[in-house]
């Protein structure tokens, strides 16, 4: 395969997933976001990395983001809400923090591919990007990438559309972020 | 802005962008990555977070690579390489990684978009992907993301395309790759 | 409190509770450690970050260590073992990490205070430096530091005293550690 | 080498390393650290690992504390300060990072070991721990440890009791720490 057809491929895949998600969900996590107190997000792997830079960005939006496990990362309240993100919903470290972010009262949104994953019980809704998962399920879209690699780009990218909406909707002068941004390396 | 409208920018800028990017570079890449011993990579922020993605993806097929600074980085030798991805070519940390990488007699490739960055000064040669830094210089593709959104989302499906090639030249099995894939979490 | 008498506080208190470890245990903690294939580490916040340090001193020796989340963290097998540290023995997510690794066959040892902590049904056996948790038991050493700093202190020593036992048993030469150090930084 | 040689080596080199340092710089870091907005951190390896210990710990107390590179890293200002954690006061990237928060006006301090280091330059002040380095200097406290491994430790211990120092001063209440301590793992 040669480099144009491996980005083809790609992109064919990336514009089928994220065309398929629910338009009402995204509004309902942006009006989430932008409630919450503080902004929790838990994942693992190649997916945390995609949450991780959510979080980056949407600190430097001026919300109050951070991941789990981050150095910083201070108590949760019922003012906070968690972003679980897992496509097949049952990751094991994921599903103990959506757990226990239940008992503390916490909002908590699954952004997954199964509906039926153990953290459906935890979770008040679902924004659901309907890709392959370890699990093969019938209705998802089906991928020629390696292991999960198009969840993994379809979060990213699709975290990257609502931070892009976060700022259309507020008015925001794209120029202005640079002024948080980290600057010592 | 609607998500539609949010995600058909974002791959739209993509599709430019990652058409861009010279195929005999890509194809000295890959070379250079299958010949290494060790892949080093560095970069900074979201840039590191795509580069971390590609560490763990190459780690899948079998590939020993290292993210500077994680906890079990070894010591880099002349038979391995060091990736510097920084679209200005500019960040402080990853040029003073590539200098001292210099110093140890590795090859160094750069991914970036500026083409004048400091880092030219030590790199072997460079993968260009040229969309708009922090520079704004005038050859880059433009961009109506926030910041470097466009260099750090390309660059990680850019990094997913040199393994999917890596995949498809060594006719490896796809549903392989999961016994070496991190299974605790 | 000035300088003298904190430092004395903290040395005092450390002397305390690593001279009631149980010697015997960690003979066995050591010939697991050197019969392993690889050997994995969990723990959240402050003791995470001692564990971390004993992976990295552990690689230095040549012997393979992975932290639960690391980017490069490869598959457990039945060869391995999992070293789960905490406190109070119920920290959700190590708690969670360890009930897999017992599925995945591998021998798994809790370091902590408390030995009815819920990974006391996975471990297989415990390695207790009686100190104060956020449980406050009657048999733990009281300390005045704040939180659990006493703990993720004696864990940090008591690893680098692991790693000087295996160094001396081994009649390996301090100064070939250099070697295998990242030296890119 | 038995268990008990061993802790008694560990807890014997940290008792001679911490009493070398100087209580008037002490007094001098506590000051600025509790006269900043916000304190950054830098060093590398098992170094940044006791660094991370510490920021955590200040964000418990109510400081604003954070290590450069963490993912919600803010910008640096000349109200802010950074601590540069270096026993050789060369390591590359802290150097490299100093540099740049010296033109951005914000304080430095240099906690070392070795007063010519690199990072001399840009350091208003250092705090001298003064352990063997990798340089192994004549006025250094040896060790029978490993690498740099006194200097790791000793960063730990000292930076806890600034800590205690900092909740004695304040008059703070220990038990109110956990408030606002991480509580979804």
């Amino acid at each position: 395969m040669d480099y144009t057809a491996s980005i083809q491929l790609i992109l064919g895949e990336l514009d089928l997933a994220l065309n398929k998600v629910d338009e009402e969900k995204v509004g309902m996590l942006i009006e989430d976001i932008l409630g919450a107190e503080k902004v929790f997000l838990t994942g693992v792997g190649r997916v945390m990395l995609s949450l991780q830079a959510f979080a980056k960005r949407l600190n430097h939006l001026g919300i109050d983001a951070h991941c789990v496990g981050d150095i910083t990362e201070p108590a949760m309240t019922p003012r906070d809400i968690l972003i679980v993100a897992s496509g097949s919903g049952c990751s094991i470290v994921p599903v103990a923090i959506a757990k226990k972010a239940k008992e503390l009262q916490g909002k908590i949104i699954h952004i997954g591919s199964n509906q039926n994953g153990d953290v459906a019980e935890y979770a008040d809704y679902m924004v659901r990007i309907p890709v392959r998962t370890r699990l093969y399920l019938e209705d998802e879209i089906p991928s020629e990438q390696p292991m999960t690699s198009l969840f993994e780009q379809s979060l990213l990218l699709f975290c990257d559309a609502v931070a892009l909406m976060i700022i259309d909707n507020r008015k925001l002068n794209i120029k202005d972020y640079w002024r948080a941004h980290a600057n010592l390396e």
